[in-house]
């Protein structure tokens, strides 16, 4: 949504529900998109896919999106689609063998400048690059899903991915109005899946103990945190919920999740003291005590704003 | 904000940020409120309080509250604050002698028939309300913070608390625009507080192993998982996220996340098997995999909408 300095050439391979998603985030910037999936039965159905995204990605049913369309060209080679490509996304199945095969011919058929960035969520990407004579230039583009949808994006590089390339990947990202994380370690999982994995399987628990039903786990984040964390950040979102900030918090809430994190067998307390007291630092420096109350003020307001348009929700399918 | 079948006269004590919150919520829907705290340092902020609680919560800094205000009385002894309640709402430390005492002394100063409801959010109700001569009508209603602006409530009753009690409390915060939900066994840190510690626990790990940053974690959900999950729950979003539904999202990643598990020293894998097909079996019901690709579009645009509005963020504080 915002304007690019300059007009590139992004190609999209594999075009499932992810690739068609990236597509409609760098086409909807202005740039040129050329799209290729080796499975030929999903081709006829790209343009309906990535019509519709750009369509709800814009909340416009009626939106008219001729221009925008002009941008793509679906090719019936991997060589032609990549051939011009300035940034070559790939999201191909989640297998590693698969990626391997592809970054290989990638590396080859591209242009040596060229980033190759991988969708993938879960396999490190020193597994498909290594041997590559320009891996340098590979690095890991982790979308939330869908991006078109949401812009939370992980960027994670390899030992051997040159800082200019990872550079490079975020500043486009943020261009094309995706919000981007450096994710600094080839950490199992990277950051985000570890995250919702946590939170899903303490649903897991909690329904199969029979404490609440799988709806109702499903609405207290959907009512509740959710809610306030698209506001504030659950780590921000403690911070303004003791009049002390996140040092009364962790003083007065500790405990309880201690016992959380023991009952998990977990080694280590919810919170080492030395984070803690970083991260304390951290939220003072940005915003001191006396501001805390105005910003929940501002929180609120802003909630408040969010469930009015959700509040929508029943009058809609 | 709904019209209420009946005005009831609700009793808050302890008017802390809770405390002040919830009589917000409760006025606002027509009804009395009576509010009492023993600290008399209190007792002259709490108007302001109430007044922002209820600006914030229409959205509006201008609005004339002086109807609703009219509501509210502040009383100086817990027996005049409570006399008339048919629900006296507890607010106070989060310590268990402190509740104890103070239920003991509502137990008998109230009338017989008003529901005793404490905010607390991880003390067993069974720890303060054992010895009370009518038990039964004890009830936790622990909102999440701050409940004028977030509507999930957890409703946890303990062994002894009469089943009409815990109807009545449900519907009662229907009514008022609350979004409540029963938490069938009084289990540690009841289920909100579980969720939230699960989750708050795995990006404490990552800052600390050095993998994002504070501010990234935060990030990744505050534009990402948030603005997903505020428009569908966190296990209906993992089946709109595969074609094939749960089913297919579980084949495809349950690997990784048992991983994940197992690295937690968790001794069960991340979903057993007989709980995967009975959510399976409920997804399917209330949404056949044809129509899953029309929910994505709905979802989709409803995120944009929200996205829409969260843009306004920079130009405001």
């Amino acid at each position: 949504m915002q304007v690019n300095k300059q007009t590139l050439t992004v190609a999209i391979v594999g075009a499932g529900v992810i690739g068609c998603s990236w597509a409609a985030v760098w086409v909807r910037a202005g740039h040129r998109v050329a799209i290729f999936d080796s499975d030929i039965s999903v081709l006829e159905g790209i343009r309906d896919r990535l019509l519709r995204n750009l369509r709800d990605s814009v909340g416009d049913p009626q939106a008219s999106l001729a221009a925008l369309e002009a941008g793509v060209v679906i090719h019936s080679t991997l060589e032609d689609a990549v051939a011009a490509a300035d940034l070559v996304h790939e999201s191909v199945a989640e297998k590693v063998e698969v990626k391997r095969e592809l970054f290989e011919r990638l590396d080859r058929v591209s242009k040596p400048e060229a980033i190759l960035a991988s969708s993938t969520s879960a396999i490190p990407l020193s597994q498909f690059t290594e041997g590559l004579l320009n891996r340098h230039r590979c690095v890991i583009v982790h979308p939330a899903t869908p991006p078109h949808t949401l812009p939370a994006t992980e960027v994670v590089p390899a030992p051997w991915t040159d800082a200019a390339v990872v550079e490079r990947t975020l500043s486009l990202l943020e261009e094309v109005g995706q919000s981007p994380v450096l994710v600094k370690k080839d950490h199992p999982g990277f950051a985000m899946n570890r995250l919702q994995g946590a939170l899903l399987i303490e649903m897991f628990r909690l329904i199969e103990a029979g404490v609440v039903t799988a709806a109702d786990a499903d609405k207290l984040v959907t009512d509740g945190f959710a809610l306030r964390w698209a506001v504030v950040g659950p780590l921000q979102a403690i911070d303004l919920n003791a009049d002390g900030g996140l040092e009364e918090y962790l003083a007065r809430y500790g405990d309880i999740y201690d016992r959380m994190a023991m009952e998990r067998h977990e080694t280590e307390r919810f919170v080492s003291p030395s984070l803690a007291r970083e991260l304390v630092k951290q939220f003072r420096d940005q915003l001191p005590l006396e501001q805390l109350e105005a910003k929940r003020s501002w929180r609120d307001q802003r909630i408040a704003k969010l469930k009015r348009l959700l509040a929508k929700k029943d009058s809609d399918r």
